[in-house]
């Protein structure tokens, strides 16, 4: 597979589900946040319902994470979910200086090929 | 302001509409594409239904853009703004190996400060 479509999340035709998650790192505790971090990109692609992730952060600590579900209902398992729930925590206390989560239905869906096609 | 915050755009009370644009730079042209980039930073906010944008890029080349707008026809009029649909063609034909676009609903949304008021 060419390495630079990796990042991206292979998801289906729409419609389905996103989690926006747009965040500014604190400068707090990087091993324990990059620990999570990994364990939970692990463990997501378990969950039902999950479709894909994106993720960006830059040196600023500035990133965005995309998250792709099935459904609301599969967002809202996912949100409840023991080890996640424990992010949250962390989160809120230590590693989020800010952060803004949107949850939206994404309608439409191209890509380079695709929006070719379509006449973009 | 904190100069953390400035990454956020500081969208109202959904509904809105969320334009996802993932993309993996090519090595391309990178003092055409940040002008362009520039460019269009500096036209969006005086279009109709503008609501933000969030945007980061990590040093591989792979970057999200967040685009908040009120409507679909407000991003359709962007789509079709002259400036941008020269920077789309460019886009397909020098500046990225590949992207994906979603368009989708914002449905609910919480800050740092708001996720715990909701009991998040």
């Amino acid at each position: 597979m060419d390495p630079a479509r990796d990042r991206f999340a292979r998801t289906p035709s729409p419609p389905y589900w996103a989690v926006m998650f747009s965040s500014q790192r604190s400068p707090e505790d990087p091993e324990g946040y990059g620990r999570m971090a990994a364990a939970l990109a692990d463990l997501a692609p378990g969950q039902p319902g999950f479709l894909g992730m994106e993720s960006v952060r830059g040196e600023d600590g500035f990133g965005i994470t995309l998250a792709f579900w099935e459904s609301e209902s599969a967002i809202a398992a996912w949100k409840r979910l023991a080890a996640h729930q424990h992010a949250q925590r962390l989160g809120h206390e230590r590693w989020y200086d800010e952060f803004f989560l949107r949850i939206a239905r994404v309608e439409r869906a191209y890509t380079k090929a695709t929006s070719t096609r379509e006449g973009l």
